[in-house]
């Protein structure tokens, strides 16, 4: 192996032919902000799995490997971040941490954005066996994590359902796991109370902030902190856009991965009086790729209104077993619009949600 | 299968993790032009055959009948273009020549830019058995295709010598295969004597069209002329870079596909004065397709010589074979610079080097 180049990413996720989930939501964003992108297909599908059917290889743990070591022996193995999803078996997510394992060795700073994404709302859609490879194996070689509510759950085995029960949580992946920055990026409604200071922040687009928002929130651990206190936690609320839209947890970790400034966090680890900024290098790296994310989601659900109704049929599993094309056309339908998307994401602009505010007394409250 | 959505390209052709050929180099300029891409990956490799050695799977006929017939299922198979590259087996190629002419009973007018991706300078690296399918099947149905000149000669079984043996070979393409139109887009310098009118045009980069040019030649046959002239040949001349770099044509080949304006072409086979136009609808799409992929070669060029001399050693199979590390250090350095040309991509311009020229005795000096 040689050393890093400077913007390359290594991103290891799904394909799919048609629609953006995985390596297609990831790897155009990432480009367009001009990192040169090392897309491994761990699948290769027709379509995302949420249409009910679809084709297509996985690709089998001894031929990543016969990747990897082809990279390696040609010199091509020199990320300068590593980016990972949907890796859906355990042997092979076993290969990718021992690649990631192997790139440390040589770049011990590399930074590498984890997605753990193993399920949603409850429902797990990788192999159970694949959760305790994530906690042992992966986790601890984490820069930057993005798991939603349920990923959470799984990797720390805490219910969660309060704020107390959230810092645990957060306390457990910063310290027994030894991950520095932890992004939730959408806690649901209504989960946590929150201090009246976060949310009613002046800002042009305050009216999108109903009781019905998202939480986002992202912890960061620099590793100095004893006491109560672990982390800096900033938080925003996020506008809940009505219906299910595949890919965009993995746009959102793909654009946190391309925001996310490693140097500031060598910079705030140590005592140059960086401390003192209102910002963490994670939530302003948030703050970017929410924004970016939220003004997508918008011009999807734009879109997905201007279609004919007979083109987005509603959400209502009795209906579409009885029409096996409804699923699909809603599915279709409401796949993320990040191609139209470019010049959004270069400006990488927060004008249309702002900044995540600090949440000073999340520890001691 | 529904109808055709608009500004969608179905693109079959190799995948790599790193470096640019086949779909990745394909994809980003065709997204970047605002297109969506349904990228099929025929393999996946860790990178070009060029490095000497590569790691990966084929993608085999089996798994590409499961993810059509899966994007069929559920409506996903409706490209506005299709666009083929490197397959290279005659199985796979078969089913992809099916799906082509499946799609064309629901969309008769479907373009399609066909690279018959075979080999280069004498050399094939597809199997031989790959020819006649290429031959028999996929030119009938072909819009555009992008041959290499070596190409040309195993479509048309002629050997490419002079311009009567060129003339015989568009006469087959057009005539025989019912291709409209033909890009041969590097002619090797001195195979052709050209009219003096050609290549001397009034232009800023004059200086730029020695000797050692490569030939760029774009022949339109809307179908209607008889006697010898069958078809409105165009060509310019391109400053030859030098050194090899792979996926050239495959930028070439995407850029074509998204410049191309097929409605011209309709508009130009009937009889409404627009074929009193100085230039053709494949002329028009070559021009901007040839203006880019040579600022990309440029830009790449200044790259490799910006390197260390260590980084980029030259073309020289006695040391390559002393040390195995050198080949693959050439190939890195020439991969191309596709995600830094968004700009130069997004524009299209022809200011660098121009249009082409109408080669007006083509058929009869």
């Amino acid at each position: 192996m040689s050393l890093p180049e400077t913007r390359r990413v290594l991103s290891i996720q799904s394909h799919v032919v048609s629609g953006y989930v995985g390596n297609r939501a990831a790897t155009f964003p990432l480009q367009v902000l001009g990192w040169d992108v090392d897309p491994v297909n761990t699948v290769q599908y027709s379509n995302h799995a949420g249409y009910g059917q679809f084709g297509g290889p996985k690709t089998d743990p001894a031929q990543l490997t016969a990747i990897f070591k082809a990279m390696e022996d040609n010199g091509l193995m020199r990320p300068s971040r590593v980016l990972t999803g949907y890796i859906p078996g355990s042997e092979a997510l076993k290969v990718v941490a021992e690649l990631v394992k192997q790139l440390r060795t040589l770049a011990p700073s590399l930074p590498y954005i984890l997605d753990p994404v193993m399920g949603d709302e409850g429902k797990l859609y990788v192999d159970a066996d694949v959760v305790p490879i994530y906690r042992d194996l992966l986790l601890p070689l984490a820069t930057v994590i993005t798991p939603n509510w349920f990923e959470v759950e799984l990797l720390t085995e805490i219910k969660l359902d309060s704020l107390p029960s959230l810092r645990s949580a957060l306390r457990k992946l910063h310290r027994e796991f030894g991950v520095r920055s932890v992004i939730i990026s959408s806690i649901p409604p209504g989960t946590l109370e929150l201090p009246p200071s976060i949310g009613i922040r002046s800002h042009p687009n305050n009216d999108l902030y109903t009781p019905d928002s998202l939480l986002c929130l992202a912890s960061f651990d620099d590793g100095t902190s004893s006491g109560p206190t672990i982390s800096r936690v900033h938080t925003m609320r996020v506008p809940k856009i009505a219906g299910y839209f595949s890919g965009v947890g993995d746009l959102f970790s793909a654009l946190v991965c391309a925001f996310f400034e490693d140097e500031l966090s060598t910079q705030m680890g140590g005592d140059n009086g960086i401390t003192a900024s209102s910002q963490t290098p994670v939530s302003l790296a948030t703050a970017r790729a929410v924004n970016v994310t939220h003004a997508v989601l918008l011009d999807t659900e734009r879109h997905y209104l201007s279609l004919p109704e007979a083109d987005r049929p509603d959400t209502d599993t009795e209906k579409d077993k009885a029409d096996s094309s409804r699923r699909p056309r809603r599915m279709r339908a409401r796949e993320l619009r990040i191609i139209q998307a470019i010049d959004v994401i270069r400006t990488g602009s927060t004008a249309l949600l702002g900044d995540l505010a600090e949440w000073t007394d999340f520890w001691t409250s």
